[in-house]
């Protein structure tokens, strides 16, 4: 069985050594810039491994936190200092912000050479046009992986579910560039079944546990479950992993399998944006 | 046989009605400048009969030309004098440009408020994400005859085949927007019948002649053809019209589908460029 798991732990360490020895090489520290607003304790977690991840390969972290009642006004001022700071390499703005700021403005004042988390309207319409640009972490982990398991992308029949802006839609232009043949559900497909049943390759990106069983999923398929859903006792995907590992030739397991992969990109991003910047 | 022909040309025919109507009320002349580089003679019909279509509904039009030995550096100037003149309400890069011009350089210029072709980064950025922006005029063509002729979306699975930044891509973000299912497929797609065979709807933008028949189509789906390929006398779609015709529920003919779509959106564009502007 274990020759079948997509290994993301693996995956990620291999990333993050050579990322570690393409840092040493550059001859100007990089520092990442993580601004958080209010007290969500699921965002103070996130960005601590996100801060742990940047020490652990050698990237300047800082944190700067604001209370959940700043302005506007405020956070745009501070993003337009650190995109003018030539010793801030990438700006994160973690998500949720609270609801009187309007989050698509905010993300849109980084400048996007900075924009570690690819979010601004310029690298999305980079990545949708096929230029050079900065890749949602986890859609960039997912195209990782499967390459990691030398899985050909090529005229495969890929099925998505799922569409949002940080997984299913950036997905889309990075599977069409491998030349696979992309196919989308989300919420209002009525036979995902059918969709699912003709897939080569299932990235399943919802936040349903159990949505895929064994039924849906076709002999020898590879399955990609970026779902992490918290159940009472443990951490479960998408995907029913103990229904369909049988039936597939590859599968990430969760935890273990797309989750390390974000916060690895997001190290990946930092240098990238470093790389951008010099152009 | 009629009532199955979407009628490009009655759509677009309204839809005109009611901008001139629209254009009248407004207080401010609406201008729409055309740069052509060269001499080549489709452009030139083209920018001829988009030029045509302005003055019929009321949009003054200015078409400026440029030899084909013309620098990017002149272009560059051209279209930033074009952006800061209070006058102009739209411009339009008329492609294809000489080899030795960087097209994508040459249309990021275009303030994104006065891109009337919807391919600046920050506009196709935005479609992506769901946000107002300026739609590309055949994709919006496209999406006016599926309304045009009742067709509802709505968890409908649609295949799109041609993946281009004019048609394929923006459609995508079109039909997700109205809650449909998305296939689609390219020259890589190797079993192209079995996503057309199970199509609601199929979209075809590959400039192929005759490439789907009646037995590549369901019973009762809805066919949009955005082929046109002119053949020795005459011209035609991508999609066997008479095979299929008695099989589908609606069709669009080519000519006299899409086609006409295409300028109508150009002039729809004008409008919201102006719109833009004001807000």
């Amino acid at each position: 069985m274990n020759e079948k798991i997509i290994n993301g732990k693996e995956c990620s360490k291999i990333i993050r050594q050579n990322l570690k020895e393409r840092i040493k090489e550059i001859d100007k520290n990089l520092k990442l810039v993580v601004i958080r607003v209010g007290n969500d304790e699921a965002s103070k977690i996130y960005v601590n491994s996100k801060g742990k991840a940047c020490t652990e390969v050698g990237i300047d972290f800082l944190e700067i936190t604001f209370r959940d009642d700043v302005s506007e006004e405020v956070l745009i001022d501070k993003i337009n200092e650190l995109n003018n700071d030539e010793e801030v390499t990438g700006i994160l703005v973690q998500l949720p912000l609270p609801n009187h700021i309007n989050t698509n403005k905010i993300l849109n004042i980084i400048d996007y050479k900075k924009d570690v988390d690819g979010l601004t309207t310029t690298n999305i319409g980079k990545l949708n046009n096929s230029e050079v640009s900065i890749i949602p972490c986890t859609a960039a982990g997912v195209i990782d992986l499967l390459k990691f398991s030398n899985t050909s992308l090529e005229s495969k029949n890929v099925v998505i579910i799922g569409r949002s802006n940080l997984v299913g839609k950036p997905l889309i232009s990075l599977l069409l560039k491998e030349n696979a043949s992309v196919s989308i559900c989300h919420s209002k497909t009525k036979n995902l079944s059918e969709y699912t049943k003709n897939a080569d390759i299932i990235i399943c990106a919802v936040g349903h546990p159990n949505l895929i069983n064994k039924d849906m999923v076709k002999e020898n398929s590879i399955i990609i479950d970026v779902g992490i859903n918290r159940l009472d006792d443990h951490i479960c995907g998408d995907v029913n992993f103990d229904d369909v590992v049988n039936k597939v030739a590859k599968i990430t397991p969760v935890p273990g399998g797309v989750g390390p992969m974000t916060v690895t990109n997001l190290l990946v991003n930092v240098v990238k944006c470093y790389e951008f910047q010099k152009n």
